[in-house]
């Protein structure tokens, strides 16, 4: 930091490094936060610079600002967000719990540049800042973030998978297994079953998802510094969440209730709270299909995984289910994101949440490592994997537990001593069904032949 | 227990006490798990009654059981619903992952007072658990009595919580107090915005939750041991449905996907995620009137709530927030129970999971809590606390940050030097902005009137 | 409640049932926390009893009540306690933040049996609190309650089940087994080394929870309202943790800093982290042993647990892990009860941390879960699995994985080539390894014998 | 990526930049795990560089490898700890759970810087991991980072801000404030002792941080693959521990039962609770801090923190507490890392937990925010704000409660009936007083004043 600028701003005079677009407040911000070394999430800056273009814009409409000096800012806008603007965020994470920072350091940056565009002084706060409050334009910028998140990386992602898995299970429709609750030898299913049963679980989260994005496509914006909206136009919230609609191509309208969306992150809270029960099916997915593939000898060895980088340092030949680990591990910290969103909700009081910068970076995580990890998950792992037929057939050729289909003939207390027969002499339960009941091997092999037994009631 | 009786089961011989209603299974469960001394919750057996009734008569439309026997079955389900049911299902929460030992209490329960009915022996496996696995319904009664909670106890709870701080907040509209950001002195807000924003934060809830209702009455029943239905006549699940809607006047229908309905447990952990978001928005709403209500002198005094009880062993004339206090604990129970949840949801294997006791139990508590809480907050905090207009106004009329409402006109940087002013000087800020802008007395008067500053922009 | 007398307090009169030992300020309780319907912990009640007596006792010593005061206190205590005390505790868990009301429900219930004994009036406030406030017996009786369960319940019974496992282990030392490592067939173990890992676990959990008893055993009391003593003698806290470590022997003493363990409750938190800690313990084990005895055919199948209960309703001859599953849950239930905590001991403000009793419940929840299950764990899944040697066997003898052993003499690069070419062919690595090695078939047999591979280095 | 040169590992031939220190495992784990976009943390690099500098040492030391390999190790490894070695580890956090990955790119950049130095091949496989597996080397890498920063931020930042706040106590002493429990104004209390509390908590967390230690500073190395130590030198455990005490100073051992310590991250379960337990008493202080610097005029106002940044980019003139929020900020993210590692730990199978990288990942940050903010909150909090006595002595003034002080003399209840008539009547509760008990004026100052109160007991 050898060249500087002085910079001022209200509280006085400090140095800022010569080539800096920034000015003294983010100046501030850097040097009072020397915590985590990690700046806001490259989605929250990139909203919240897309904010501002539609600010102006609202803006210009309401005669806040000048014409010229709207097109400047927006055309700062435009030109930050085409180059590598993440050099200009410096401000820590964990700053002041309203965001503050990273909003007059956009304001700064914009401010910068737009007065270069302009050739006159573009001011902060009174224009690029104009008829906002970092205490809406935060909140704003979180929600359009994450819906942003969701409609251009989670959703899709989340969709890709369930096309991946729905074509797989036409793949191994012939496939039939053994099935297991408790881990014991259940009653078989078809393997496609099995896949369409994640497809489910993903749909509902999906459906789910979508439930929560007319709350999160819901703004702020308007309500500046407590949820009155003292100092911006009254028409403000509206035209600002029409041109913020036009930049991002989704619908946002402003909030019913602006002291709520201030005041609280209910909504931020409710959508985590959502990833984490899409995480908990990833888990429960990515965890069959670590056991499926267990073995290849010792283990269910039910699939194969595609191999994609040796397992061990010191094992040699080993493969290992790396795609669904780094799937489960996702599924962790979606989790413990979750957490921290939940503390950061319910510590707010009165008109303002102030822990908007984890539950931004936290939030956005969330949505980015899930959309990640589901299409490796799809792509690498579940469109690739060979059934292991002989593997299953084995199995399902010696399970005693196929009896049960035999309960509604000769009765559950029958049936269990035939079982028990079975297991304790290691003989085909067919046989020992029938020295004990008055079923032929004809019948006994139509009514216990597995891939029937997939498809339902009698 | 002194008198006892031999019972048998297919694993052979135990004793039970001479009355117990209960058998052999319930029994081996009793001995099996003496972990907590706490039985599976109220409205989860409740729950489990009413779906054997509805599954006896589905198995009577289908003729897989007599109707006599399905009278039988019904009509002793009904007889333990109008007494102390209770007694009769001893089995510890910390039981076999599948509640099967639940399950089983039920079916031998209800054998038991269905024989006596009848006069002939009604079989709990064969008759009462007919065309059923305890994996599917175990999964159906979390699901059952979670909506029936939902609906009879929470939803209620909510909307009546909404009414009375709808109500309150217009009798306090004319109130104007000094609004907080970052727990600092702000601009000014109406006592009924502020209560408006908590009613919305409550109706968000209340929509979020209503939107997974379709997913909580879609049922795993039907499904069996593994989700094939095995055993199953293929119209039971959607007759037990119809049967079930009828008994509890709630619409219930058969899930898209038994699979993941019984492999999963993804909706209990998405409505208790829900759950926990509303308990983080009655933390929010219960810390804000803790807070108004603090002092009654050395705090912020701006409200007075209702005295309930002497609020301390050694300082007298000590009234506490105890009904705010007890809110805020059941936000942080239902916080946890959510975790219980979501470590159970993903931990579940193959065809099934093996957390199902503790996810019912959890999900119950959760909705039961709030729903009482909720009522409290409304009819003891909420409906009778008193404002304290003096100390309101006092605030109010030495605030320099009301300087705020003159942006506007003289920009940002210049206000800020009239509020540090006024701070360091102690003076009302009226009179420092008299001296350092063009404005007027009257007109200073006019635009920083808190009463109008609460009604937005300019 | 037919028949009523009246009682008074300083807040006005009310009825109480007729025949009720307690008072005014636990009835009023009683009608404002309608809430959760279950009362505190049992251990809580007799904790703060025990206090109760202790505090008596010294209060006799520094003469702040005449002896006979304290001898009817003491002994009316002591008759609680021997008979069944909870009856007279109706106070719900949800309640006033400080425990104040049950901190009175005790004081009510003492005063009343001391007043019968002694023939004259004994004070609730001024002879049973004497010297005490709810801020400083209700963060006592948190430790106190705690540590004696610690000591009483939750250390034996870890103590007992590393005891089982290691006894277990001896029986089981001459088992080899396939190493599991990404779930993948890894190198082999004994099943001994298996089982001492367990036990090692365990016993650092003592360990780790043991560090935590001097604080555990730190106590609030003499702290009185505030921490700064107020109203209590110099020498009360002293003698107090003198008298009650005589009636619980377990050591108690005074808290170094009186405002840190009223203000917070840090202390309850770093004890139910330990007990989160070793519910994560117990589930990894609960899980190994889950897996170990997957199948019995189409699993793993290396153990077969006790069969204790029939595992279906609808399987016959199916039989369950059903300890390890509730061991599970019980873990689950801990790692959620810790949630809890958490969020209380964070929302702590100035001098008093508001939600002691849910802290209370959760953390003797957690001690008590975690004890029952252990010993369980012990007695009914661990000493009485069988093992299943012809399935080790088979399993080691085809595992290529054993060619790492071959790794110091040719190679990583080598010994990968073999290992992948044994799978591909489904040949034994020995045979393989004669191929592309110039060592002997005597001398690979006796570098891959999986037992001598159980031994370590080279 | 125009410039590429072939590599080949045991799976085949790939591409990887000209330029790359590390080969071809590394890079398909950059193909493979395009997830977060985020590297391990430096201080898990650092360690594991560290790591295999000791493992050459020793390995000499045993003669595994030659004393020139050996060399050429130890001063590649120290030659990228000198300059910026992030570049070299590209690899995704969510990776192969056991972080093969990381470990492979550690063996292979050492092996090129070495083989480099040494003018001859050094295999990574066989020289640079000669004794390891990743299944020892990134438990040990774990233990070894957390211990190392634990040591050298996270304890020495802890002891600085007890150091600060003690500091402060002595310069705050002679103020007396309003003590508040259930944020109700309660007895008088000395800042110092308030200051001294939070110094009390946090010289807790120090011990019981401390007494974690022994276990991290326990280490998996010489279990290897499965824990047996298969490939390592029997001696092998002990010299590398040997030789990374002398290169980092601290004392390191092998762990008593390496099966535990490769088998579960138990110690790192037990460290992250702890330091969630420190988060919450940074929680609790922040909070305080917040609260007592609220206002300035509408809020309590008893202090004034460091005016540090403009707090509001539209309200001229605040100021807010920015680095106690900050602080808290850091609580709720490491309540949440606690969270991803609590989930984590429990998902562990047999021989290896497969979630090594969050968990490094996720208790390094817990440990370098706590560290971080520890030092902030310290500095640019409590070591500058002052105290607003004008404030605290106007609310003793009038603070009723102080009428405690008469219990001992005219009991509970008559003292409660004067501090409701001098709440009611707004009348200092000394006048009332005198009407009603036959106290004098001067007893009662004397009685009453705060001061002496916060003195203690009678």
């Amino acid at each position: 930091m050898s060249n500087t600028r002085i910079e001022r701003d209200s509280m006085g005079e400090l140095r800022v490094p010569e080539a800096a677009l920034y000015g003294a407040q983010t100046q501030r911000a850097v040097d009072n936060f020397p915590i985590s070394g990690k700046p806001m999430p490259v989605q929250f800056i990139r909203a919240l610079i897309l904010a501002k273009a539609a600010a102006a814009r609202a803006n210009v409409e309401l005669k806040q600002i000048s014409e010229s000096q709207g097109k400047a800012i927006v055309d700062a806008a435009q030109g930050l967000l085409e180059g590598d603007f993440m050099q200009h965020f410096p401000v820590d994470i964990f700053q002041t719990g309203s965001g503050t920072s990273s909003n007059m350091n956009a304001n700064e940056v914009i401010a910068t540049l737009a007065s270069r565009l302009l050739g006159e002084a573009v001011n902060p706060n009174d224009h690029v800042n104009c008829g906002q409050s970092s205490n809406d334009i935060i909140p704003t910028t979180i929600h359009v973030s994450a819906a942003l998140a969701l409609h251009e990386q989670l959703l899709p992602a989340l969709v890709h998978l369930v096309q991946v898995i729905e074509h797989k299970a036409e793949q191994v429709h012939h496939h039939v297994k053994t099935g297991r609750t408790h881990l014991m030898d259940a009653m078989p299913v078809r393997m496609s079953q099995v896949l369409n049963g994640w497809a489910q679980q993903l749909k509902a989260n999906i459906g789910h998802l979508q439930d929560l994005l007319p709350s999160l496509q819901s703004l702020a914006q308007g309500g500046t510094a407590v949820g009155t909206g003292i100092n911006a136009h009254p028409q403000f919230a509206a035209l600002f969440s029409q041109q913020l609609s036009k930049l991002t191509q989704v619908q946002f309208q402003p909030g019913k209730d602006l002291f709520a969306l201030i005041g609280s992150q209910d909504t931020a809270v409710a959508v985590s709270g959502q990833l984490k029960a899409t995480a908990v099916s990833l888990m429960k997915i990515a965890n069959d299909l670590r056991w499926m593939n267990s073995g290849p000898l010792a283990g269910l060895g039910e699939i194969e995984l595609e191999a994609l980088q040796p397992g061990s340092s010191i094992m040699p030949g080993k493969v290992n289910p790396v795609i669904p680990e780094a799937t489960a591990m996702v599924a962790a910290q979606v989790i413990g994101n979750d957490t921290v969103i939940t503390i950061a909700g319910q510590s707010g009081n009165f008109e303002l949440n102030v822990m908007l910068p984890i539950i931004a970076q936290n939030l956005l995580s969330s949505i980015e490592l899930l959309a990640n990890s589901s299409r490796l998950l799809g792509d690498k792992a579940i469109a690739s994997f060979k059934v292991n037929e002989a593997r299953l057939k084995e199995a399902l050729s010696r399970n005693p537990i196929l009896v049960t289909a035999l309960n509604p003939i000769i009765g559950y207390q029958k049936a269990a001593e035939i079982a028990k027969k079975a297991y304790q002499q290691g003989r085909p339960v067919i046989d020992v069904a029938l020295e004990h009941t008055d079923l032929s091997r004809s019948q006994l092999e139509e009514l216990l032949n597995p891939e029937k037994l997939t498809a339902g009631g009698v």
